[in-house]
């Protein structure tokens, strides 16, 4: 296939009239679209205003879409403990697959070609089976819960942990190597110690496989780590394992000198979510200062009920906003630095090669934008317009691996109207609890 | 015309199989679907998912069109000095037209039907006639500078007065009422005190002329009228008189006790732009505080060249995150708050009565939107999803004053393929200096 446009290669190079060629599952060529023409003049062609290199959410939710918009006006441990969790608790396998797959149909039709996604405790064959029947590409993890949860979630350590170690064994590097697993301890005030140690333990065993969790994102949960460890979370994560390269933690809003100092010594890898960081007042990432310390830091939506989307071009203008304010510097995080975020550092927190960039020989997971729209007009630079003017509704073409999920704006990969109309019937039956706001 | 759907009547009502009868430029009727159309059964009907308000852009900048994106990274007084006042300056009559339209354009697809917009010293005759030869409802004013301007802006006092009188004459009240004016000082740092207090005198001579500037955006800002006034900001605009029920002050970030109870003594509107105030990293306004005293708050995008887009859905998403990532208070700015800011409290800044809810005998300025996608599956709740995750592009139906602007997702009161190519014609044309991202 050989699609022309201004090809967005990275960060730094835009080409604008451009081409890329896939064979397979890769980029065979980048360039001058005449050029690329002149030697392709066979291939299938499909033209879209704009070629970039597909998304990474490097922190998502997918089986909490049932819940988009179920509790708004909530701190983050009531949130969690009065309306996700009992929420997650209360789905069948049915329905958490069909949450799975309208967080992967989202995700898809607004530019998100790789997730890192934090699933439920119960029932993470169905939406890896979601992934894998959808295209997507993800790092996907059963939840571990051993303590502070409610009954219906709580596992003894050595179910989730052998759990998991039938997940890895069954899904980790499967669907042709596009999904593989991460260990997801939910965070360390539902995991013993035990537990965290062990997820670190399975996590060595498979080669690939990473451990993904929430730190630090709430005053309130530092707290409560520190009452039943005396330790800062950080600090904690570390003693028991998981700090280092193979390691994603979302959020990190509040950490301190000395941890940031162990975040930077262990190569951990640090996925913002501003957006959910906001609505549930979480607080500000200091992402400036993870940037500086060369931290790796990534871009989450988190989910739907704390997001309310799961757009990526939304959080990256969040995502730059959000931090020029806090620093009263209209330089800090600028198009660039919040493209990578979104691009190369997601694929590095993810731990997937040759995914990020449109360079040949790298894996074809590439999305593409219409700009004939007046939100994009006059369109003075296209990296500018990405970051702060795009959203996820001018996403026209979803490619993952050679395959096209999306084309002209309609989703091929799976029918997305049943999707959307059995998750409009099954919400007005399911029992659950949600805020009001008139 | 009857309009079947969901109907928002305000931030407290929801009517959810309702209807909305338009008579001329009226609200006739609002209820239930059954009995309106018992009522009213040989009624053109159109049907959209969620019916509510038309929107108030609270401080739009519609002529900066033109330069969305070009000055990135920037911070305020060198975005203005440096590249926004010189591209206004460089603007022909014909071009200034152009990116009025453009400007109106996008606020009629993506939901808002009334603006308080600020235009430029030169050409506004042009975007009054813009304006009403798109149907959007405004008050428009020409912007006043008699000093600390470039060479091509600055008038003298008596001309840029006497030119406002002018242009009263001619617009204010006019296109059935849908247009009127407000007297535009720049901002204290470009307008002498004879300018200042002339512009109160003008407003006063004309029943229903509103005041509309920019004020204590950005500490650089306060210290410049502080050297040359000796009095803080609000202070000084009090003092020469341009604070009161008929005065909007844009944005508002730096104010003190003694100034906050100014603006509440005098009635005083204020207009908060979040997405401007964070990506020009001028602070985060007080609107908490703002709210508590009584202060008419409305909401506002600003300008395409620092916010980048005029979407008004993304405005109030990003106007709550801001206060409650602010406060590290999850209720504060609620979905009701904000979507009042955007409704009945931009008419009241503006002004203009029977605007801002679906009641009867208010004004039939009302817009639909499309539920059937993705970011709005599964709907818990409508205002939620309105404040949260609605986008401009969700609308499909745009009524002001009873004139169909767009329907079914296609805009009617202009060709606007024709705005968007004629503006990438010019504008790849244009002499304008423009940030870099790559």
């Amino acid at each position: 296939m050989l699609l022309v446009g201004t090809v967005v290669v990275d960060s730094s190079t835009v080409i604008h009239d451009g081409a890329v060629v896939v064979e397979g599952s890769t980029i065979e060529s980048v360039g001058e679209r005449a050029d690329i023409i002149e030697r392709y003049p066979d291939h299938e062609r499909a033209e879209y205003d704009v070629l970039l290199p597909g998304l990474v959410g490097g922190h998502i939710h997918s089986v909490q879409s049932l819940g988009r918009g179920i509790a708004d006006d909530t701190e983050l441990l009531d949130w969690l403990f009065d309306y996700i969790l009992p929420m997650e608790a209360s789905l069948s396998a049915d329905e958490m697959e069909l949450a799975a797959k309208l967080g992967y149909l989202e995700l898809i039709e607004s530019g998100t070609t790789t997730c890192i996604d934090h699933l439920s405790v119960a029932h993470a064959d169905r939406a890896f089976e979601a992934a894998g029947e959808l295209g997507i590409r993800g790092v996907l993890g059963k939840v571990l819960m051993d303590k502070n949860a409610p009954d219906e979630l709580l596992e003894d350590t050595d179910t989730g942990i052998n759990e998991t170690e039938r997940l890895i064994r069954a899904y980790h590097d499967s669907f042709d190597g596009r999904l593989r697993y991460a260990v997801t301890p939910r965070f360390a005030v539902s995991c013993t110690e035990d537990c965290l140690r062990s997820a670190r333990a399975i996590a060595d065993k498979y080669d690939g496989v990473r451990i993904h969790t929430h730190a630090s994102e709430n005053r309130d949960e530092i707290a409560k780590v520190k009452e039943s460890t005396g330790k800062r979370n950080i600090h904690w994560l570390d003693e028991v394992g998981l700090t280092g390269e193979d390691v994603v933690l979302a959020h990190c809003v509040w950490t301190d000198e000395s941890e940031r100092e162990v975040l930077a010594e262990t190569g951990t890898n640090v996925t913002y979510c501003p957006s959910s960081n906001m609505k549930l007042a979480s607080g500000i990432a200091p992402i400036l200062d993870y940037l500086d310390r060369g931290i790796n830091v990534a871009l989450g939506n988190d989910g739907p009920p704390c997001n309310n989307t799961l757009d990526p071009f939304t959080e990256m203008r969040q995502a730059s906003l959000l931090q020029k304010v806090e620093h009263l510097d209209p330089t800090a995080t600028p198009a660039s630095a919040i493209f990578d975020m979104a691009t190369i550092n997601g694929a590095a927190a993810a731990g997937i090669d040759r995914v990020g960039a449109l360079r040949e020989g790298w894996r074809a997971d590439i999305i593409g934008l219409r700009t004939d729209i007046t939100r994009a007009t006059p369109l003075h630079d296209v990296l500018s317009h990405l970051v702060f003017a795009a959203r996820g509704d001018d996403v026209q073409f979803t490619m993952v691996d050679g395959r096209v999920l999306m084309e002209n704006g309609t989703v091929t990969c799976v029918d997305a109207d049943a999707i959307r109309e059995e998750t409009t019937e099954i919400s007005s039956n399911l029992d659950i609890k949600q805020s009001v706001t008139y």
